[in-house]
Parts: structure tokens; sequence; C-alpha cells
């Protein structure tokens, strides 16, 4: 089959990548649709060790696994868990100890005609959603991640620091909340879409200092992180939704003195993402830039490393 | 009267500062004993300006301002406050926008025959208790600030790095939660203290790394950071006891893919921890390295300073 391979830091289009076969209790699905995420950037860059298939975020339809599920649209969660470890049996799957992940760690990813990932980690998806709006389950899920950890109440007032493709739909899923939302970052054409939305954006000079209950930092630079702190109130909540490469330096004693809480944030719940894409609750379509057939791969990763750029899509079985 | 003077970061002994005044709805409390604390020896280090006398540990008999309270022994909490700001009354009041606190910032402290401070903020100490485990009631409650932000739970693997004074008191609390607690530090004689009330003490070698539930950090260096940040389990618990003077370089990207929690955490309940010094339930006794008068105040921030040793308490009635 044809696939994206990345291979020392480099990436490249293959046809000659083995179809994969599911293991016991794994399904084969036929990838519709994928998407670029930051990840996968940071993936080429060398972030951490990854060689073989990347891609994370898809839409694509169960062909063998479960009698149940075939011929079905489905999305799926990432981590592939051993269901026996300390962290399973506690209620904390994402972070088995055995654990691969699509497209990261230990098993191939979405930028190919097929992939595998274990039936239970399926989820159908609801027949008024198109491919273009499922694509973005995994990211919405990240997104309401936050609600797992934190208690956002409609009261709150709330800032989103970056206007990448992540903080677009963190803004909009905190905006359900009915939340007093700010988001803030550096791209107007990007901030628009979320006024479009009706929720409010600025730049980061619009933040009133020490005044804010919660704070969601999505850039993943050091900067934002010192946006996110200065404007919290005392026993305010900082939200860390980005990775980090390398060290932050950061000033914690307003940590403790203001009594701070920050909450390290990665993969949420599909069931609820996919729900809202259902109800048309999301904006998804703005933040797609461009689509590129699975053979321009190479172009597709170009095109989704330039700065103004959000979603970049690959459609797998698009002309090259 | 007599009392420790701070002024560009150099203390001396005074013997003309005026008797303080207590104001409406304040209490003039004679002291009787006060105890050395780190912030203070930041405080002539210049970790934040303050002019005047430090000092936040006491005990002392009330002599004016509330005639229910009129000759009892008191201890008190430390930040005097408006009643009316946002904190106030959104339940923060330690946080108050306007607030003073003593011996630290906007009003004078405890090393002094005299203090003033709000009758709201006196604590009767129980009779039991002696006046060298009364002068502990306001590190104990900052060690029992851990339990009104984090749930430790009785079957938690719980983890105190440092063992200097807050150290040993906050591993002493939880404790008394029935955790399975290992304390860690540098001092073999100051962790004994804890291996005779029956806590496991070690090296920082002997932390089992990604195993603890929650890690109490009482170093305020930035490898105590990285020790307990290590002993966390994925979505594990930091609690940020110590302030830290400069910037403090984390690698932040564990704190997100592990899901971590961070909670800074400054001051805490008073009524707790006369209750459990009235109990008899921490070993304070241990702590007390030395005691000096008032007099002799200038060695005794130079004894406090060493670092093998723990409290130092200022007798003011003593000869010196």
């Amino acid at each position: 089959m044809r696939a994206i391979w990345l291979e020392d830091c480099a990436i490249r289009v293959r046809h000659d990548v083995p179809r994969p076969e599911p293991r016991e209790g794994e399904a084969l699905v036929r990838v519709l649709l994928s998407g670029i995420c930051n990840t996968d950037l940071e993936l080429v860059r060398g972030y951490m060790p990854f060689e073989g298939i990347p891609g994370h975020e898809f839409v694509g339809v169960v062909e063998a696994g479960l009698d149940s599920l075939s011929g079905m649209r489905v999305t799926g969660e990432i981590n592939a868990v051993c269901g026996l470890c300390e962290e399973c049996t506690s209620g904390r799957r994402t972070h088995c100890k055995h654990r691969t992940v699509l497209g990261i760690e230990g098993r191939n990813g979405a930028f190919a005609e097929y992939l595998t990932l274990p039936v239970e980690n399926l989820h159908p998806v609801p027949d008024g959603v198109p491919n273009e709006a499922a694509v973005f389950a995994e990211p919405i899920a990240a997104a309401l991640a936050i609600g797992e950890e934190v208690s956002v109440r409609p009261d709150d007032r709330v800032v989103v620091v970056g206007d990448g493709k992540l903080g677009l739909l963190v803004a909009q899923a905190l905006a359900l909340s009915g939340c007093e939302l700010l988001a803030v970052g550096r791209h107007a054409a990007k901030l628009a879409i979320l006024e479009a939305c009706g929720i409010r954006t600025g730049e980061a000079g619009a933040i009133e200092e020490r005044s804010f209950d919660v704070a969601v930092e999505c850039t993943g630079n050091p900067e934002g992180f010192a946006i996110a702190l200065a404007a919290l109130r005392p026993r305010g909540t900082l939200v860390l939704k980005s990775t980090y490469a390398g060290d932050l330096s950061i000033d914690a004693a307003p940590v403790v003195v203001d009594e701070i809480r920050i909450f390290g944030s990665r993969c949420g719940p599909f069931a609820p993402a996919l729900r809202l894409l259902a109800r048309g609750l999301l904006d998804t379509g703005s933040l797609v830039h461009a689509t590129f057939p699975l053979g321009r791969g190479v172009d597709a990763f170009e095109r989704a490393a330039r700065p103004d750029t959000l979603k970049v899509l690959l459609d797998m079985e698009g002309a090259s």
C-alpha cells in the first residue's frame, strides 16, 4: 500500500509498504481522510524517535475485525493499551505503561491507505458528520480533556493563549460552557474564525492581568506560559495543552505565593467530541486550509509547517 | 519597646521602637515566644522589600482589644485582610488584594515585645500546649494547607522532598492520613526525627521513579523540583510548598505527556494545627535547635542560617 514514511527526520511517500494485518482484537481500517497535527511536524523534527508511518487524526471505513462494525465509518482513539497494568486498572488507560500510540510510538499511523487499531478504540461517526469534520475528532477530544481535569464554571473568566489549530478548537469547546472567554493570539486571520463564532479575541495586551480564573496555554512556548500565568487570579488554574520541546524557564515564586494550580493535559474523550460534531456546534471547516492527495504527502507537510497555515488534510483516495 | 529591625538587608536590635497601638478591630499582643522561618532569612537576603520588624510565627498574651480574649494565650494568622475585595468575598481571604502580612508586607511582625493583629486573626492556644509547641502553629497550618488543595488518600504513595523545618512538619502532617510515606533529604540527623515518628526516610536515590501519587517539594530549589517530578506516576500531583527565588528551569514536556498536576501552596488553617498540637500528634520539640533572648536576635538569625540548624526561637522575656 501507499503511505508516508518517516525515517531519520525525513518523510517520503512509499508505495511498497505491506498492508497491515490486524491482530486479535484489532480492526483493519481503510483510511479516507487524515489530518496533519503539530505533533507530526515535531516528529519530523526529531521531538521523539519514531520510524514508520506517522499520523493519528483520521476517519476511515472498517474492512475487517468485528462484524458489527464492518463497513462503518469510524474514527479512533490513538492509545492502544494492555488493559492489565496499574495505569489501565486505575482508570488511566491513556497512560498505559505498555501502550503503543497510533503514528507516534510503536505503531504505524494514519498517513496510509490502511491502519489497524484495537476494536475498542474505534468510534462510529454519526451519519450527518462529513469526513472533513470527523477527522477533527481527535484534536476536539484533546480540547475536551480540559473538562476531565478542571471544572470550568459557567461564570468563570477564561483565557486561551495561542491561535493555532489546537487553540482554536480549545476556545470553541470552552465557549460552550457559557464562560466569559477571551482568546489571544498573534494572527488576526486565525482569530477571525473565533470572532465569527461570537468569541472575544485580542492580542496578549488585551489581557487584564491577575483577573482570570482559568488560563489555557496552547502555544507550547515560554512566552505563552508567562502570559497565561500572569493572567491568573490567585488560586487560578493554568492548563498546559501544548507539548514543550526542551526546558521551560518559569518564575515559580508566583505559583506558590498565588497558589496557582497547573494541569498538564493530553488526550481526551472521543464520544463527546463526536456528539458536538453531530450537533454542528464547532466550526472545523474554517480550519481546513488545504487538502492534498496522499501521493503529495511531502508537499502537504511543507504546507502544514507554514506559520499562517491551520489544518492540512490528506485525502487517501485523491488523485495525485 | 525592644524589637529586631530589618532595614537595607540588615537586622539589628532596637530598644526605641514605639509600642504599636491597636486600630479598630485589632488586639495588642504581648509576644512570649517567636520562631525564625526561612522566609525571615530570605527577607534579610532581599527576597522582597520589607523594612520594619520581621517575624510571623509567635505565641503571646492578649493585653488589649477584645475583652473575651484578654489575658489569653494566642497565636495568630498572618494575613490581615480587608474582607471586602473580590478575593475576600470569594473565599480566598489569604489572597486579599489589600492584605498586610505580619512581619512580611506592610505590617510589623513578631520579633518584638508587642504586636498588633486583627482580633479575627487570633486563635486561643489550648491549655495543654506549651509555648514551645504553640509557636509552631503557623508552619503546621502551612503544612496542613496541602489538604485544602489536594485530596491525599489513605492508600496514596506520597514522597516529601526536603528535610528542612517545613519538610519535617509536612511529612509529620501527611503521615497522619495513613498514607504510604517516604521523606527524602540530605541530612541524616534531620531525617532521624521522622524515623523516630515511624516515618520511612532516605536519600533521593531511594525514590522509585514514576511510582508516587503525590510529591511535595519542600526544598525550594530546582533539583528538588526535578526529583519530585520524576517520582510521580502519570496524573500524579506535585505540591510546591517552598518559595522560589529566581527562575526555575523545568522540563515541561513530562508535565503535559504525563498530565501532571502542580499545586502551589502557601498559608493554611490554624484551628486544625492547634487541635493536632493539643493531641500531641506532632513532634515539634525535636525541631527546636536553639532559643535566644530577643536581645541576642542577631546571633539568633546567624544560627538559624546554618544549614544544620532547624528551628531557632526568640524568647521575648529571656535575659540577654
